[in-house]
Formats: C-alpha cells, structure tokens, sequence
C-alpha cells in the first residue's frame, strides 16, 4: 500500500510518501481501498506538529476516508467486500456518552489514518456511503459534517425558527450552513469577503456580515435578531472570537466550540456565560449515530457537500498548503485512487 | 357583545346566539375584539356534549380566537390597544410542566371561549398575530398547529432525515405536514382520498398512502422505511388506528397522541410498546413559549396556514356541520368582526 | 458443558438438560463460567412458549448470567480470563436508541441463554461485576435491576423530591424501590400482602398500599400526593393495571411499562393520556451504559440486591414454578458453578 | 416601612437604614413583611458597587426574603394574607427558557430587594415556605440552594453514583453538597481548612481535597475517580479556578459556572472544552418550577439548611463584612421581623 507518513518530525515538508505492507484484516476489521480524503485543521495542525507534540511516529495523517472494502477479518457482518463505506473519526464511537475508549481509537492520529490509498477500520467505524454521492464528496463527511451535525442536532436540538452565527465559510460553517437550511433555521454567517458571502446566500443564508468591514460582527448579528441575540454560535475561531461570540448569543444560548482556529488560549470572560445562562458545548465530532442520522438526513435532501478543489494524491503536500492559506469556501479534497 | 353560548343543554342545535354586557378587563387581563375563530374536534364534542357533560353552562364555546386588543386591565405590559393577538389556548401555561392550574385556564370550557365578538384573556394568553398572517389564518393556530409543534418539536425534537406519519388531512395533521416539512423530515400521510392526498403532495409530502385502498397502511408506511418503521406517528385517530400505528413505528420510536376521533378507548397492545421500547406521549396542545416559538418558525417561512372553508359568524351551526362531516382538508374557520 | 434446553416443545416439563461440547469462543467473544443465574417472568414465558411461539428450539434460556471469563477469542481486549463478569441483555447494544441488530442479539432467546455453566458473551456484552456482590448477587443484575435504572434514570430523569408508584414486590419493583431509594424520591408501592409491605418500609418504602383490601389503589396514591398524582408509575402488570396507572400519575407524568404480567392487551383508554399529557415509555431493559452507571451507583452505595431464594443447578425447573406461583419477593436464583 | 438603601455612592459604609412609606400592593402583587434576609455575594458586589456601576440608585439591596403575606393586591390568587413565603428571585420567570422580562425582575438590582422589613413581590414570585423551616432557614433558599439545584437537577441531572467536585463551602457549595446527596452522588469538596473539611465529611461529603496543601486539587480530584475525571463540577471561583476544573472533569462531563469569586475574566483555555466534548453551563439561579421542585426534595428529606450565623438588623454592615471574610461556612442571615 501507498501512504504518506509524518517520518521524522512534524512539518509539511516532512510529509513523505512511502510504501508499506498490505494489511490484512483483524477480527471485526475490514479493509478499505481509499478513494478520496479531505482535509481538516486538525489534520494540519497533526502534521505541523501543533496537534500533538507527543504523537508515536510514523503516523499516517488523515481522518477522512472514503472508498470500498476490499477484504473483511473474523467476525464482521456488517459490511462485505464491494461496500462503498466511509471512515468513521473516533472508531469506537458508536453512540451516547464519549468515552477514553473512543477518545483514543481517532484515525489521523494515534491510529494511522487516511492518507493512504488503504485502510483498516473497524466494521463498526466503516459507514455506507450513501449511492448518491461520489467518493470526493463521501471524504468531506466524517469530520466536518458530522461535528457541525453534533453541534447543531445532537447536543443543538436547533429548530425551525431559530437563529444561528457561523463564522467564515470553512468544511464545518458550510456544512453547518447546509444543516441548518434543512432544520428551518435563520442562518447568519460572517466572512471577510463579500464574494463569500454572496456564495453563501446562494446555499441558504439568510444574512452575511464582512467582519472585516463590521469588526463589531457580534453587535450586527444581535441587531439582526430585533437585539435579542442568536439562539446558537458555531464557534471555529478560537480564543479570537470567543468573546464576541458570548455577546452575540441570546440569554439561555449555546456556543458550540468546535475549532480554534485564532489560539486555543485567551482571555476570555465567565461573567457572560454565568449571568446570561449560556451553554458552551465542546464538539469532538461525534458518534456513529451522529453519522448515521446525518446521512439520512442528506440523501434525503440530496444535500451536495461543497468541494472547494480536489488534488491528486501526488498533491498533498499542495493541499496542505492551500488548507493553509485560508482561502477555501467548504472542503478540500485529495483524490486518492 | 355578541356571542353563541350552549345554554339549556347540548347539541349543535341548542347553541343559541344571545348578547351580552360588554365585560370589563380585570387586572393583567385584556379585552379582544375577536375578527375570526376557528373549530376544532374539541370544541364540536364540547358543544355535542361528548367532551364533558359535567361542563357548566352557559358556555361560549372554541378555543381559537384572532383579534385586535381593545381594552387593557390594570397592571397590563405585554400588549396594548390596537395589538393584533391570538389566544392561547390554556391561558395560565407559560412554559414547562403542565399544571392543575394551567390544564382549568382552557378557553372554550371551563373557561367562555371565542365563539363571540369579545373575549376576555390574560395578558401572557394573548399572543402577538405574525404581520404577514390574515385574522382568518391566525385563527387557525392555537390549537391545531400548537398542538402539531408540541408533538413533533417541544416534545418529538423530528430532525431532517427522521419520518413521520401522518393520520388524514385535518387541521392538525395538515399544520404536522408544515411543521415536519420546515424541519426537514420525510413525511408519509394517510387519507381515504385519492385527491386529498394529491393536495397533501403539493404541501410537501413525499408520501401517500390510502387507507380504502390499503388498510394495512401500517405495513406500507413500514415498508416506505425498509421495514425499519418510521420514527414518529402523529395519532390523531384514537382506539380505531393507534394499534396499527404501533406497528408502523420503529423500536424507540414515539406515537404522539393527539386526537381520539374514532374512541377514546379501545383494545390497545402494551406487549409492543414495551418490547419495541416505544414512547406514546399525550399532548394536549401546549404552552406559550412553543406557540411562540412556532410563530417564529411560520414568520421566517412565510408558512400560509390551510383554510378549507370560511363561514360567517351567523352559520356557526353549519361550520361545525362541516366539520363534523370529515369532508375538510385544513382548518374550518368562522369570520366574526 | 451443561446446560438446560427447551427441546422438543414448550413447557416447563419439557426443560431438559443436556450435555454439549463446549464452545470455543470466536472473535471479540468471551467464554464464560456460569456461576448463578436468576430468573426473569420473560424467561419463564419462553419456556412455556408464551413469549415467542416462533423461537428456533433447542434453546438454553434465561438472560440473566454472573460468572468468570475462562477464555477469550481473537481481539478480545475489555476481559481477560479471571475477571468477574455479569451478562448484557442485549449483546449488541451499547448506548443510545435500541437498534433492530440490538433487538435480535438478547440472552435466553434467540440466542443461547444462562441456564448452563458455560455461556459465550461478545467482550462488549460481558460487564465487569462489582468486588462487593457474590456471585449470586450479581446474577440478579442484567435484566431486572437495568430494567428499572431504564425506567427512572436513563428515560424517566427521576429526581429527589418526586413521587414513584411501584406495582408489587418482584424483582423489576423492588429493584426500582432501591434505586429510587438512592435518587431521592419518594416511593409508594403495592402488594396483596401487608407482611411484603412491611418488608418494603424496611428497605425505604415511604408509603405501602395493600391492593386487596384496598382495590382502588390509584386513589389512594393520588391521595397520598395531595390529589396531585405521582410523578411516575412503573408498571409491570399490564392490561390488568394499566388503566389505573394513568388514573394515579399526575399531568405530564410518566407511566414505564415494563411488564405485562396479567396481559399483553386489553381495554385500554387513550384519552386520559391525551389530556393530561401523559408519557408512555415502553422499557425493554437498557444498554450498556446504563447497566455500567448502575453498577457505579451500586457500587457506591453497597446496595444489596434482594435475593428471595437461591436454588441449586438440578433445581432449575423447582426454581421456575416458585417463580410461577409469585410469592417471591425480589429475585430468584440458581448457583450453577 | 424600615430598610437599607444604597443611597448616594457605592461601598459598606454607604449602606444607610430609612424610613420609607408603606407599599401598596398593585395588581397580582403582595406585600410581605420580611423576617429573615440572607447574604450572597451578588449583594456584596452590588453594595460596593462591582457587580453594575450603572443601577440606579437608591436601591435596597438583597435578593433573599422569608416572611407573611399581609396584603394582596387585585387578582391575586395563589397565596393570601398569613401565607409564610419566600421570594422568588427573578420574578418573572416561571419555567422554560430565561427571557429578558426574567433578567430585568430580578430583586435587589434593578428590583428593590428584601433588606427591608417589607418587601413587594408577585404573586408569582412569592413561594410558599414549607412547614418545617424556620424564616431564618427559609432566607437561605432563594439563591443559593435554588443556584445548587438548578445546576445539578435541572441542568445538569445527576443521577446516583456520578461524581460533583464542589469548591468550598460557601452558600451554594454547601447546598450543592446536601443536594448532590440526596441525588445519592458522590461528592469531592475543596476547602483551605481541614475543619471545614470535616465538617462536609459530616454533612455527608466522601472525600475533602485542601487546596492550600494540595494546590493540584484538579489532579487529586481525578485520581479519586481513577483518573476518568469527575462527571460535574460546580465553579464558584471564576478565572481563578476554571482552568482546573476543566482538568478535573471526565470527557463529556460539565462544569456549571455559578459564580466568579476571584474574577470574572482571565485566560481561559478552550481546547479542553472542544477536546473532550465538555459541557460549561452558566446558572444564573433559577426559576420557579425549580424552586418547587427543590422545596419538594427538601421538604421529604426534612434538609436543615446550613446557617453560618445570624445578625440582627440593626447590624446589617457587619453581616456583610463577615461575608466578606469569607470564613463563613454555609449561609449568612440577617434576622428583621
């Protein structure tokens, strides 16, 4: 099998392609030849050497997989040779509470992941790819869409009706966007450029704010909803916009903190959360259940992942690069068959 | 004022349209000048006197009022003469638990209703009216869409990809059929009209099943879901459908009853609510923070309530003689002002 | 191994037992030495087919196992050989909603059950018993004792200060009678006999009701909250009971149905449900997790379960009919190693 | 009437005792002549002027009241003249989601408040005292055990054997130790004293952590649930400890913000919050359904809320420079009637 490998220490330039043994399946195992990978923050910030500076090496980077079993070990009844399956993040996830268990079994790290033209998942971790997309599109889902799922459904219970903020228009805030148009929800979302939010509108929002020309974004969403603030923030900046985003929510509101991307640190204020009752949700992306509602729930609606570019799998370290740059609206994908 | 009361005794032939002294707004009451009403099952059995026999009379009946405010009691802040307000239902449920006291403030008994030219309501029962809404329309929603929202969102929490069943094309299955297209559900629905269903189509259905035709509608819509079984069944039908509706949810799925049409008791199975892990919830409407909610949700999508037929106040009897034919598809209303 | 089977047909004189080689356990399995079992009305149902006329014979019943793992299968790592265990219901279900593979992986039917001394479990089936139970104790665990933590933690929220009904002194009841003991709650509970009442105070009953000479046992719950109602019924008689259960809760209170005891179906009134908002909650056991909670619970507070009598392995078919004639009081054992 | 008013600037020595003319209670209204009032923190900040430099002054201070009903005015049903009551703190928030009436009717800030021997308050606002509280005791409740409860019940629902990190023994620690117990939780307090320790060990705590000696007490808490962390933790501190509790909790665990003693901002790390999926939830106390529930539990279990020391009212400065030592343990009261 191909793969890339985080070798000899962290950074982009690092990142070589090797070749390894064929796997072959354990008990409950299947074995998937990959098609497609996207890309997530995490996934840079793993092979930067940000993530984890304590991650065993060589890793395989990547969480997101998806492709067609090709061998199953001991066991497994769930899936066949032949599946079109996609990767599921935390492999032992299956529903309710997060457990160490789950928290330890995540691709991309510590377990190899899917930057590879092969994969080993567990029969529980390998979810059907639902016939109407294509494997590019299949490999955005298992991190992005299901954390803005988790955020928004699962632990959002978010409703027709209600108001949501997303920041930027990255994997997440798109597919977020997307979710929310399927709940009945008022969406609001905020980018630097005004091309973006154009493009947004066109998928479903309801209003866009340029934070660069309105830095008081969290004064302009409030407005927006008559000065009673949003029911929810899907919050991906971090430290840098926490703060704004505490003042943007409606008393009893939830902020989900799904990605940080501005700093992981800062000073940020417990007064509002305390006296306006406001929840602030952390979001590893989610269980398999999580998984499974939302594709029902996209086959049902069609619902197309937004793919920004696709690379060839000679291309990874480009697409790292491009991720980087912070220029993408939706996912950026890595073809890998 | 003018009003219907039921006064010497039940039967739609003994509500009598008689005046009465104007009444005067006591402290955080208001006084409405009712524009329209509109009937639901509740308010026919009540005049019929199969709702409740021991009801002391006279009595106005209907729940469901639009209106404007005319006169304000002492202590009144919420709302103001020349508002637009439809009532709510139980006029003393703000939000959570049902009690005591909120299930003996219902208008249309043991509270005087809206079948008149004036009501009386507390400041926190007389809800805004959404601009975009006619009298005619608002007065559609006390009762059937807030019971629709109770069960599916306040208490159901239907997300996109979830289906849901949905007994014929009354009032409060057709405000079911809005409500779980705004969350985007799959939505199966029931009729014994070809016609009625076609029309079901165009709201959004995706479904239809008819029960002349099929009377094993539970085996269809259970066969529309892979045989898995879909996850919500609203239950408007009582003692004659609620087995079968049994049998078309899914294990851990949720029968709402909301209706008893064909009897309030029956031979009813527990065997499968307890092997399949199956939740049957009563609703009886709901409180002010879901009808506020739901007028959100409306507002933001423009949702035009279905109105099958409109009377004049003076052919109250036949309004409630078409209702009480089943031949309707939406919601009877009575034009009062 | 040894082992009882239903062989030739139904019936608790057709309980054989039996000789079989024993089983080598496959991947992800564990082999279990059976130390005690204990009885459940569903498997006395099945050996008598009343519970599934359909089920595949020869079948080892009974759900409920404690034992020690005594080999384990390819990629088994949560057990280890020598490691106390207690069997899952539900061998596949792990947390969240019950799934049809959920449905079909239960103990004593159709899979081979406990009434032997050897049984295979899935790792993820085989729960770490607590170092304070014997062997005996723990066997009463699977079934009952998660069946009640289903009903009033996992789906009921039961809190202190609210008031539950329990319906008789069987295993399921005074299980629930010792959880809700430890919530807080108040407990009322029935029986035809004023000596099990008795008893019931002394493991923390508050209020005891002696359904024979006081046939109207839901007024008198009602009364004893004010009129109010209790906030939760668990119901384990079935039709024979169920209508009074919804008499004796209060609005928006909770009815468990968790066994049908003196019938499956009958006459049952929908409309009490409707108008006070009642729930319903179908209680098929429970998953893992809240098998584990339970036992952090336990654990915690040395609750002792109720072992009414303990029979020997060659006693088995003695066991059922003392189960039968249903003077038990808590659970009913049978040591196996 | 007699009361003390924040008068012409902020501080304790501002603190002045008036004379005002006797209310008159207007609409839903009563008049209460207070017997006890107790001390929180929030009165504290807003004597000196820390919590909103912007309240329009004079102001009586004081949330807490207990004492009779001696006047009602027009409409008023729920409770009549010799009716002991508390008050409740937000006023206007009977259940559901917090709304801005709720913030903005709230006593002692922007409301006049209870250090007076009269206070008016809302029907509804006005909670019946359960019969085996004293008023001194009854004072207690208002704030600080309706805070406990709001964030371990109704937001947080712990069940028997989770485990609740409380930090210190201030008011609301003290009532979350009594109520976490009762719930049948385990609990792990901190305190700089190894007396005070001992003294939740009586009241029903299992194990004490001194933070002046063990300034990890996040490690030492962790290790005490065999290093999976604890399932809640209730922060009184702020900044100064968040940081720890967010270490001290398991994944997927929650931390309940309920108050900001040593600062209401610092650097806060988020990552931990997305990492492992926590949950940090903001109680600004509570409503009243809350409040009857807590009196209910409280009531059957007969909880003699902790009282540290009684002042009288002529020595209503020095109760609060006591608070302001912080050497109490559990509630300070001041006695009026």
């Amino acid at each position: 099998m191909r793969a890339y490998e985080i070798q000899a220490g962290f950074g982009l330039d690092k990142l070589v392609q090797v070749e390894r043994p064929d796997p072959t399946p354990g008990p409950m195992q299947v074995r998937v030849r990959v098609k497609a990978t996207s890309l997530n923050s995490r996934d840079l910030m793993m092979v930067e050497g940000r993530y984890n500076p304590r991650q065993k090496l060589p890793l395989i980077p990547n969480s997101d997989a998806a492709g067609v079993v090709d061998a199953v070990g001991p066991g497994v009844t769930r899936v066949k040779p032949g599946d079109r399956v996609m990767s599921l993040f935390s492999q032992a996830w299956s529903a309710g509470e997060p457990t160490r268990a789950a928290q330890v079994s995540t691709l991309g790290g510590p377990l190899d992941g899917a930057l590879a033209d092969t994969v080993l998942l567990h029969e529980d971790g390998a979810v059907p790819t639902p016939a109407y997309l294509s494997d590019e599109e299949a490999a955005t889902l298992p991190c992005a869409a299901v954390t803005a799922w988790s955020a928004l459904v699962t632990h959002g219970a978010l409703k027709a009706g209600d108001t949501v903020l997303l920041q930027g228009t990255g994997g997440v805030s798109i597919f977020a966007l997307q979710i929310a148009r399927l709940l009945g929800a008022r969406i609001i979302i905020t980018s630097s450029s005004d091309a973006k939010l154009a493009r947004a509108r066109t998928l479903g929002a309801h209003e866009g704010i340029n934070y660069g020309t309105t830095p008081d974004w969290d004064k302009a969403a409030r407005a927006l909803t008559g000065g009673v603030g949003v029911d929810h923030v899907v919050e991906v900046g971090g430290a840098g916009t926490f703060e704004k985003s505490l003042r943007a929510v409606r008393p009893g509101g939830t902020v989900s903190v799904i990605g940080v991307l501005s700093g992981g640190a800062g000073t940020v204020p417990l007064t509002p959360i305390l006296m306006q009752n406001l929840r602030v949700q952390g979001i590893f992306v989610g269980h398999r259940q999580s998984f499974d509602a939302l594709n029902r729930a996209f086959a049902l609606h069609t619902v197309r992942p937004v793919v920004d570019r696709v690379f060839e799998f000679s291309e990874a370290r480009a697409a790292f690069e491009h991720l980087k740059r912070g220029a993408h609206f939706g996912k950026v994908v890595v073809r890998v068959g």
